[in-house]
Parts: C-alpha cells; structure tokens; sequence
C-alpha cells in the first residue's frame, strides 16, 4: 500500500483510467473473441487439436479439409467441433492496441516513445497474423522481426551505456569492454554505439521466437505470457515508483496493464480444452510487448531473468533450430489415447524434457506444472535481481 | 533544379537514400506480388472479375466455390483462371512500412513523428487486412479508423491552430470563429482547442474510406492514389523547400516517396486486365498513408484540394451511405458482355455518373479517364492553391 498512497492525486487519476480501461478490455475481448469464432472458421483460419487426436483420426480429417469445401465442412457438426479456430491473437492484438491508443489518447500524457513501441508492436502483430493466413518462410519472419525493432533502435536513447558491475571495476575486464565497445566511455559508464543496434536487435528477434517456440499444450502460450507480464508489472511496482523513476513505471503501466487484460481473456478461451487457439499473431505480439516494454524502458537485461523457462527451451532447441537434428513442423509430445496421457517425444523442446522426468502426464496437469515452473522462476528472477543490485 | 541545387550536401544524401531504397522497393514488392500470388489463393483469399463476368457465369462460379474444396477448385484450371487473388495490399503495405522503418533508421534523423505517423498507418494496414480475411462490419471499421488516428490527435502539436484569411480578419466571421472556437486565440490565428481533435479524426475517417468507396475497375484504387501522391510530392517540393520549411518536406519525401514505389508496382498488377485485386488492406492504407502525411505536416486543408474526385464521388454516394436508397455490396456499373463495354447502373457513384456522360465505354477506357481527370482536378488544387495564398 505504501507505493500506492505515495502516488499523488495526478498519479492515481492516471492509474484510475489505466485499471478501468484495461478492466474493460478483458471483458470485451474476451466478448470478441468468442463472437469471432465463427468468422475465423469461414475464413479458413482453423486448427485440429493434435493433442486430443489419434494419428488416424487426424489423417482422416486432413483428407476431408482437403477434398471438401469450406461451406460442407462447417455443415457436418461432426468435422465442425474437431476444427478449433486458429488466430485469436488477432483480436487480443487489435483489442490491445485500441485500449493502449485510448488510454494515451485520453491521459494526453507526453509518451512519445509510446509511438515507437506501438509501431514495432502492430507490426509485429501484422506479420503474425499475415503467417496465420498466407504462412510464410521463417528467415523472412526474422527479416520483419529485425525491421520492426527499427522504430526501437530510433528512439531508444538512454540504453546506450553498459554500467560495469562493481567487481569488474578498474580489472582486465573494463580494459578489454574499453576495447572492444565503440565509447564515448564516462568512468564505469561504457558507450556501446554499434552494440546497442545490435543487442536491440537480438532481443527483439530472441522474445519474438521465444513465446513462439514455448508452445504446444493448450493454455501454455497465453498463460506464460500472463505470468511474465505479471513479473514485469511487480518489477515495476517495487523498483521504479520512486519519484525520479516514475515516469518508467507509467510507461511500463501503459504496455502492460492492457496487455494482462486481454491476454488473460485469451487465457480463459485457450486454456484445456482449448476453445480457440492463440496462432503465431498472438506469439509474435506478446514476445514484441515484452520487447519494447524492456526496451524502451531500459531493463532487458533485467526481462531476460524473467524468460528462464523460454530461455532454457530456447538452449534446448538449438540443435533443431539449426538443423543438427530432423525439426518437424510441430515439436509436441505425443498423444495416448488410451490413458489420455502426453508422453515425450524424441523431440528437444522444455515440454519433452519435463515429460522424462515426471513420467506420463494429462494435458491439463502437464500446463499446470509448467505454469507453476513458469511462476517460480519468475519468483527466482525477482529474488536474483536483489542479489545483482548489490554489485551496482 | 534549382530547388534541388539550393539543397545542402547532407539533404543531397538524404534524396539519394530516400530514392534508391524506394526504387528498390518497387521492384522488391513488385516480384513479391507475383510470387504471393499463389499464397493469396490458397489463403482463400481471391475474388471474381466482376467487369468480365456475365451474370449466369458469377452464379455457376459461386456455386462451385460454394460446394468444392479450395484445393479442388486450384486444381481445376478453368476455375482457377477466373480466381483473381485479392488483398495484394497486404504485401505492398508490409514493403511499405518496411521500407519507411529501414530509411527512417538508415537516416537516423529525429522524425520522431514518423513514428506516430507509422503507428496510425500500420494499424489501418491491419485493420484492412483483417477485414479482407474475416469482412469487419463496417461501424466496426469506423471505429478502428477513429482510434488508428489517434497516434496523430495526440501528436500533432502545430495544427491546432487556424490562420484566418485576410477577407475575414476583424469582421463579423472573425468574431463568430473566436466565439465558437474554444482558444486560445492570439491575433487571426485562432486557438482550435477540442476541434482540432474532432477534425483530425474526421479527415482520417473520410481518407480511409474515400479510396475505398471510389472503387471499381481495375486499376483505379491503385492509379489513383500514385496520382493523389505526385500531387503531394509536386505540392512540398513547390512550397517546402525553404531552408525553414525543409524538414516537413522530408518527412513529407520519406512517407511518399516509398508510398509511390510500392503503389506503382501494385498498379502493373492491377491494371486492365487486373493479374491482383488490391483488397480493403490497400485502400485503407493507402487513405492512412494520405491523411497522416497532410495532418503531421499541417497540409490538410491543403490535401482536400488533392482529392476532389473521391469528395465529388463521396457527395454522389450520400444517399446510399446514409441509407436513404438501396445501397448492395458493390456498387460497379453493369458490364454489356456482347460489346464488352461498362455501362451505367442506378448506384450513385461517380462512374457511374462519368458513364452517363460519356455512354458506354471500356473498361480500360473508363480507368484511363477517370485517371485523366484525378490528374486534371490535381492540377487545378495547385492552381487553386496559389489562387488561395493571396488570401494569407
């Protein structure tokens, strides 16, 4: 309560609107969505839930969505109910972009480098949505995610120095980081010129992909993006809401606040047994608010502690990723149907690796687990944050 | 030249960068066009050549996209034929806001309001697309055209002012524009106070439908707005490149320039007989694009005398917008298959009224007239432009 009440009249206006408005968009988007599924199924936008499936019965439909039109396959309710709609992101996306260009609209608050962000975001939103409908090839999928960071690398001024921790002071590190970083250097304060370009860049693309990769039981995706919006908002609340930080905490408000809002009303709608599925609209949107979010406010190092689970399935994926191993289209676990139970496939991602050492698990139980995971290492995040000031 | 020679050495780079990257850029979306082709079509999204299509033919065609699988009807060669791949917009916004972000980064110049502008654009890129894919309503899309401006409401700082002209200045008007106008008002330039966000938000609304609705045959949405935009680009070259007017007219060059590459591309493909239709993607940008440039350079008043075909067509659409007659889906005229000539149908639309002038003509005909006169009304907004200054 003592942050709360040390905000001042101004300050709680702001949050006042920031809460209701983003309150508001939960319970229309979460309207929206549902309204919305019937559209995404006559659009073509549909998937099968591969976790509920057997290989025949898939192979069976796949047949139908072949052979049969549109218009019969949504006529036969018994094909109807095994296509869930795919692509949802897009209406979380549109629903959060409308509430973030109200709020700043109505606060009338000087939040330009809200521009920046809100750009590299629907763009992001954009191609996401553009791979739903027309899919396209991942190296052009990196290509855009690299382009949409520009806005970014623009306006974002401050992050430019690299502040060298206490115990590297004065040592061979800070001669070699003088080195190899551009300057201008100011003491323990090393200029990273190109670097910056460069470490945006990578963050943009890494946070992009790493929801996107994370994925694969219902729930999973809007469910770690809740917990760690979550994170970044309880970071925010205990390090910047002193008065010389405020501004940071308004700015992290504004992207966050409304994202929990709709993501949550996805959450509800995505999670076992799924209703609509998110699509890589809403995988790439999310990883682009996280993104910006630490970007423009100056703490992506700090962001990363809150991505241990994308991050240690990130490191797991690499040999797929980079094509030492056979990469399927889709690295889930495998169904039994006679237990109803997921069991690891050969595949490297978390979900498999969780799967060896738990044994066979029930969908619902295995997202369960791996949101808790989830909590837990953003709890360790917060708690190793402490620890990392100490050396500042 | 001699605007071009009184350009100092760093503006010199800057045209040459803005230049090649956007000729680039025509041929890049021009390939990605033809090799998106396929994709558009199996994404389901493509539609019927209305202008080339006899009555009886649209009904059977229907009744086959209706009862046969898309994979079937790509199969079968006298079908696919008639399939005209749709929303080429997406493909020429995306290499727009990509070309944009690329040079505005390249440049590295404080246009910290090309982020807004790119915001606004980027959202109504998505909106249109989105409604190619899942068809919006169209009070939804007024609403998303009303908040995709808000980026610019909130950015635009000179505009809220209006200059009054010398024949008005200390007489009755001026005191009735103090009286309504909320302030504050200093001289003859009057304060516009809440207005200026009422008509920031009506010219973005009337841009983004205008092109819409000002639609028909092929190569027209394209071809008009490639003319709309050499008329911006004739008008800021002519009054802006004074040293102090010289910053607008690159932030006017860098959202125009590309804007005409990657139009002019679309228009190869969409002319008669159109290969790609453009889609809502593209008439909704491309109305974005317009509105964002005149309203973050102040040049509004300005654009209007740029679009007098799409204000005559929208004055001849009323009734039927407003619903005081029968307005269908498309309001084309009717296609005389015998001598493959348009003629008039009872929509009222400005075709429709060209062709009661001129009679039955070609398609190709009627695009290249119609095109003619958006030319013809250009040249004279200049000309009433210069008209217009003796009065400031």
């Amino acid at each position: 309560m003592e942050y709360i009440t040390c905000l001042c009249r101004e300050d709680r206006k702001l949050l006042l609107l920031i809460t209701s408005l983003s309150a508001f968009a939960h319970l229309l988007t979460h309207r929206l969505i549902k309204a919305s599924a019937e559209n995404l199924l006559k659009g073509g936008l549909f998937g099968i839930d591969l976790n509920k499936t057997t290989a025949k019965d898939y192979v069976a439909i796949k047949k139908q969505i072949r052979t049969k039109s549109l218009q019969t396959l949504l006529d036969t309710p018994s094909l109807k109910s095994r296509m869930i709609p795919e692509s949802a992101g897009i209406i979380v996306g549109c629903a959060y972009i409308s509430t973030v260009l109200v709020i700043s609209w109505m606060a009338n608050l000087p939040l330009l480098a809200t521009h920046a962000s809100m750009c590299s975001i629907t763009t992001m939103l954009l191609v996401g949505f553009v791979d739903d409908v027309l899919g396209l090839r991942w190296a052009l999928k990196i290509v855009f995610s690299v382009i949409a960071c520009a806005p970014l690398v623009n306006s974002d001024a401050s992050g430019r120095f690299l502040v060298l921790p206490v115990p590297f002071r004065g040592g061979i590190i800070q001669t070699i980081c003088e080195t190899i970083l551009p300057g201008p250097h100011a003491g323990f304060s090393l200029g990273l010129g190109y670097w910056h370009t460069v470490i945006v860049t990578l963050i943009c693309v890494f946070c992009t992909n790493a929801i996107n990769i994370y994925a694969g039981v219902n729930g999973l995706e809007a469910g770690q993006s809740v917990l760690i919006s979550l994170n970044v908002i309880v970071y925010s609340f205990l390090h910047l809401t002193s008065s010389s930080e405020i501004h940071r905490f308004w700015n992290i408000a504004l992207l966050q606040f409304p994202f929990i809002a709709v993501s949550t009303a996805l959450f509800r709608l995505n999670m076992y047994p799924a209703k609509v599925f998110v699509g890589d609209s809403f995988t790439y949107f999310a990883g682009m608010v996280f993104a910006v979010t630490a970007i423009s406010n100056t703490f992506s190092k700090t962001l990363m502690l809150f991505l241990i689970p994308q991050i240690l399935n990130f490191l797991f994926s690499l040999p797929q990723l980079f094509g030492f191993m056979h990469c399927p289209l889709h690295r889930i676990p495998r169904w039994d149907c006679h237990n109803d139970r997921l069991v690891h496939s050969n595949n490297l991602t978390l979900l498999n690796a969780v799967l060896r050492c738990t044994g066979p698990l029930h969908e619902k139980s295995l997202t369960t687990l791996l949101l808790v995971l989830q909590a837990a290492c953003g709890a360790l995040g917060l708690l190793l944050l402490e620890l990392v000031r100490f050396f500042y």
